[in-house]
């Protein structure tokens, strides 16, 4: 009963997507060189400037968020620039090598995975290295549930004139994202995460001071496909992309932006956020630890360490043999805590599922821990929205 | 009534799908990281090495054909390598756009637009760049209507010890392509030409010779998100992409590759010749002449020249007005042909169909033509299987 296709996809991306936009993707293709097919991209390119809350420049790319994060480094990056990678998890640690392939002098600020990257560390970082001209950072890392806090990153690399490129995968559409008014001067995000698309886009967004840094290149530009200057021009000259896009994915990206705007980004964050604290509180409540510090806990994923006696494979296999997939942990986290993502649509009926089916999970292991407590500390947090 | 979701798509990239392909796509998503989706994904592989006839690494990208095209390039070509570009079209020189941007010092070597790439310039070029170890070539000549003589082309490269990179963007799926006979090294292909998906994923075939040159690479390579040895590392390790795939399009891919293996490849490029031919006789049977050299003639797509008082906006104007989207002329010849494809699902009707369209516009236009010709030509080709 619970196969693939009926698995509550409690998981960073995929997640559960709104039947309106597997709707809106369940059409005849049309010809992406066509006046209708430009409109439709248009109203894209609008809709995720309202979500990435910016009046720079928005480019959509046909590639995972990966992608977006090339076309940030590629561009930007000559080699023997100078960059300061905040490294903190598995997606912050990818921009380090990204910068490193297209041959940027990295020097790297690492605290443990789990852990903030906080104001100190970075005018650390600014102090010791004032020749740097750009930095790296990861807003949610994904890999260890933490939100790192970009306003006041952002404020120390401004002060410094340093070009900030933030990966915000896992934070644009569900949480506060403010690039134009935090100082953020690259954005890049993916469609499956809390934008609510299947995978298979990227967004990217640049600012003037980017701008400036790309046009005053004096290397040769290691890049085609993700060429920044090619996607501005058919976009200006064209409202097109340069190379044949993902059509299907545009016209689910089309409704699930427009299903974003239709709630609020406000509304959206607020409950995004709900639904961390009353998952956070539940977990806590089953007497399992949270991972992330929680002073910065993210409020698009929570990262949940495995107590002694609670193996991986037993416990997510029991979760998703009752019908929830949940992710487990990467890299040298692997098998040392699980994750669980509360993204798009996932409101309170998915949370207290999740925690019911934790319970009844942790009930078949043995695990001691007061019946109902998951389920009740959420519902104590939603009730008092909290 | 012919809006854009009720439009006969003769172009190249989309063309119409069937709808087994938009079932297989109509489903709900599950999570890539898991068994029942590496099945799907290593059947996508398998299926892709026998529409390509080969028995090398094939990968799948998320991303247009052009993403491929730098995969191609960016882990092959390093700074200075000499690169002998063969160009008679727009896709041709993309290969020289993208070598230049990844640092190569190129030998282009171009033909009129319409006319074909012939041995004798191959070896001209040979001869003449003794010092060259890579070339490049469009199969298919998506822009022109011109389908390059390949197996003599690469079997000077072999000779010659030269990588051969092929764009078979418009050819694989759809003519004969057999790499591993003709010795091509490097092969790419898009989804959404003779393939029968959506677009938005690529395919690369590497062979081993190009695996030596990747590997024996001196100078860092300026690649990660198209990095073919992620690819390679992930596909062997974990049956997986590196970085997140377009699972529904994968799903439509399975689909429709399974679609080309139950028609048969020699069946289906019979198909595909069979239309290419009956298109061109109606065509020239109503007094237009080919824009493409027909000794080296498509059969994937036929362009078309305009004669004096036949403009573009006017003829494909009421083309589509009638029901049936051609692609006009690109570049230079914006406005001087009209490209008809002939690719996936098209068959004898939807020949028929444009035949009988174009009469119907020729004669709403004035052009003098016996009424009738165009697709009584077309029928005797098909009855008689010529």
């Amino acid at each position: 009963m619970y196969d693939e296709r009926n698995l509550l996809l409690m998981t960073p991306g995929p997640v559960p997507i709104h039947p309106r936009v597997y709707e809106a993707m369940n059409r005849v293709i049309c010809h992406h060189r066509t006046e209708n097919f430009r409109k439709v991209f248009m109203e894209c390119i609008e809709l995720s400037k309202y979500v990435m809350q910016t009046e720079n420049d928005v480019f959509i790319l046909t590639g995972s968020g990966t992608a977006a994060m090339e076309a940030a480094i590629s561009n930007i990056v000559e080699p023997g620039d100078e960059v300061i990678c905040f490294i903190n998890g598995k997606f912050s640690e990818r921009w380090f090598e990204i910068c490193q392939a297209f041959g940027a002098k990295c020097h790297t600020y690492s605290v443990e995975w789990g852990k903030a990257i906080t104001p100190d560390i970075v005018k650390k970082a600014v102090e010791e290295h004032p020749e740097a001209s750009i930095a790296t950072i990861c807003h949610n890392e994904t890999s260890t549930g933490i939100l790192n806090p970009l306003p006041e990153i952002a404020k120390i690399c401004r002060e410094n004139d340093l070009i900030l490129v933030v990966d915000g995968i896992t934070s644009v559409g569900g949480d506060y994202v403010f690039p134009d008014k935090w100082g953020v001067n690259v954005l890049v995000t993916g469609s499956q995460k809390c934008l609510g698309c299947p995978p298979g886009l990227s967004l990217i967004m640049v600012d003037e001071q980017a701008w400036e840094k790309i046009k005053n290149r004096k290397s040769n530009k290691f890049s085609y496909y993700v060429d920044l200057e090619r996607y501005k021009k058919s976009l200006e000259k064209k409202r097109e992309t340069p190379y044949t896009p993902a059509i299907t994915l545009l016209f689910g990206l089309r409704e699930s932006l427009t299903m974003i705007k239709e709630e609020g980004l406000e509304q959206r964050v607020k409950r995004h956020r709900l639904c961390g604290k009353a998952l956070r509180e539940g977990v806590k409540a089953l007497n399992l630890p949270l991972f992330e510090d929680e002073n910065y806990a993210s409020n698009t994923l929570t990262a949940v360490s495995y107590p002694q006696g609670i193996t991986d494979s037993q416990f997510r296999g029991l979760m998703e043999k009752h019908g929830v997939l949940v992710a487990g942990g990467q890299a040298h986290l692997k098998g040392k805590i699980f994750r669980v993502a509360h993204m798009n649509i996932i409101g309170e009926r998915e949370i207290l599922t999740t925690l019911a089916t934790m319970e009844l999970v942790l009930s078949e292991i043995g695990w001691n821990f007061e019946p109902g407590s998951g389920v009740s500390s959420a519902i104590k947090i939603f009730k008092n929205k909290l």
